[in-house]
């Protein structure tokens, strides 16, 4: 390590960088500055733009980001990027077919040469399982299994402290198990996938299936909360976020639909516990605001699958961090980049 | 180390010594000498008594341990046990249920006191995947998850060269992920679990309760093999083996139940791929004697689970140490009881 830019040696030294996070999401992305103790120093952030699409977001990262590192001081020296999608590892690319313009796109190679800063690139399952391993409810434990209940399903495995990768990367790909044999389509071109019967787009898909609306008079009186009605009020536009909002006011229907998620959820978390039996499974992601609606029947199906014989301890919780967990964990991976202090 | 019985010291620490492996299965038990670069020097085996119970075991492995010893130049240095059923390996203790006399039972404790040998024990998944990793299949992976398909369904996974244990010792329990929702019985007490509709134990029991018999006329035949008919031909004494000779030589009915216990395998290596998506899978233990009449239907089932966007490169493989893939790893871990090579 040399010193650089009249920063004393001994400052530098004594964990005196600052690093760049990115968390790119299906809604929202994020950018922060944090400094090499974890702790987050400013942030940028904004709603994903679907139209927009690559160029558009590489945009805003390259605006943002150079504001951000104009205020780093001292100077950022690495960047870390969560992706929510497909992310090639081993050759730090976006490997995602559902997002125009972003497959194999060397996203990190771009930040490099943009940003002039070191960078690695994880999906935000494994990013999550990261940041709650160093910063939030996983800090002690030796293994996790952080689950993001979101659009989709993902998960991020840690064992011994390192993230689980797989032969091919995919390791973790927990939204993608087969967990009914009713055949729901689910977004891979697979059918029964748990991504089919517990994600966001599948709460919202079952609110569609069965003409659901938010019962009149209910809505945002007992929550004190407006629902984001959709345009004319069509069930097509539903979403996940409304049925769990009215679930959490006691609609029947809706309580149903979020019952059923979680039903299917259990069924994956036990798998889970059967095959990795980890200390701790982390639940983050949008879908964990639905809280007790969602929680509660979890907890409910579990006790009813759970078998006499065979106990188990591992802990299930939700996010420390709550939604930023793939932040701080692309802040993990930035300042794993950076040498190692004496 | 130090010189015993006279062994010159260079000859020791050449590798000159030799191990005593144990494998306690349902049905058969084998006890064997190993050298140290894990080749099997000599064998003594029987089948397992169900009414003897634990005595009558302890008995046969005192027995035919010490004449084995006997015969042993040099002499036997370390003991190694698979057990077929549930082991805490932090404790070295059984835990199983479900045979008298087994639980809580200190069995390497027992073996070191009457053997007068260290002793290290685990159940048969974790034995077999350990088998394959150091002298089968597994040689020169990183990752492998051995399946074994007897009377139950079990698995070890290995990572990075290690058994992975999990916080409570169950990793690897792929017996019991729910797999189904229509809720067939499992000997765990649960329902729906993996083991109630792929071991052979599951297949038996389709066979009764469809009242399945062998198809007169072919018994025997098409096969050249006698089928062991239970006595007076009763479906109650109908058993696995007997369907999967009969799904061999045609008979639909067979053929139809071995199809749909390989479908719901499927499900459980599918999942396997998705959670850990190790570099193989291998297949152990009797059930894979029935061969294509299960390998078949599985890799079609394989392949229409497959999802279009999520590839994967695990290979799928039977055991290249047949059925004594437990009793290699049971070699392995008294192996590594020994004191390393210089």
């Amino acid at each position: 390590m040399t010193e650089q830019g009249g920063v004393p040696r001994h400052a530098q030294q004594g964990g005196m960088k600052t690093v760049l996070a990115i968390d790119i999401g299906g809604t929202h992305f994020r950018l922060a500055l944090f400094d090499s103790e974890g702790r987050r120093l400013e942030t940028s952030e904004g709603d994903t733009s679907r139209s927009g699409g690559r160029e558009w977001m590489l945009e805003q990262i390259r605006a943002r980001g150079r504001a951000l590192r104009a205020h780093a001081s001292p100077p950022a020296a690495a960047c870390g990027i969560s992706f929510g999608g497909p992310v090639d590892f081993r050759q730090q690319r976006v490997t995602s077919v559902h997002s125009a313009g972003w497959r194999d796109f060397s996203f990190a190679e771009w930040v490099s040469s943009n940003l002039n800063l070191p960078c690695l690139i994880d999906n935000d399952g494994n990013a999550g399982a990261l940041g709650e391993f160093r910063y939030g409810g996983g800090r002690g434990t030796e293994s996790l299994v952080y689950v993001t209940l979101s659009t989709g399903v993902g998960a991020g495995v840690i064992l011994n402290g390192k993230p689980l990768r797989g032969k091919d990367g995919l390791a973790g790909e927990l939204g993608h198990i087969p967990v009914s044999s009713a055949g729901t389509a689910c977004s891979c071109g697979a059918r029964g996938c748990l991504e089919s019967l517990s994600s966001g787009s599948a709460i919202a898909q079952r609110g569609r299936e069965r003409g659901w609306r938010p019962t009149p008079g209910l809505a945002g009186e007992a929550a004190g909360d407006a629902l984001s009605r959709p345009a004319g009020g069509q069930p097509a536009g539903i979403t996940a976020k409304e049925i769990a909002q009215a679930a959490a006011r006691g609609d029947r229907a809706a309580l149903q639909i979020m019952a059923e998620a979680a039903g299917w959820l259990a069924r994956g978390l036990l798998t889970v516990i059967r095959l990795i039996n980890p200390d701790k499974i982390i639940l983050g992601g949008g879908l964990t605001l639905a809280g007790p609606v969602l929680l509660d029947p979890l907890h409910q199906s579990l006790a009813q699958l759970a078998s006499p014989t065979i106990g188990y301890s591992t802990q299930i919780g939700t996010a420390e961090l709550g939604l930023d967990s793939p932040l701080y964990g692309a802040a993990a991976l930035a300042l794993d980049l950076l040498p190692a202090k004496p």
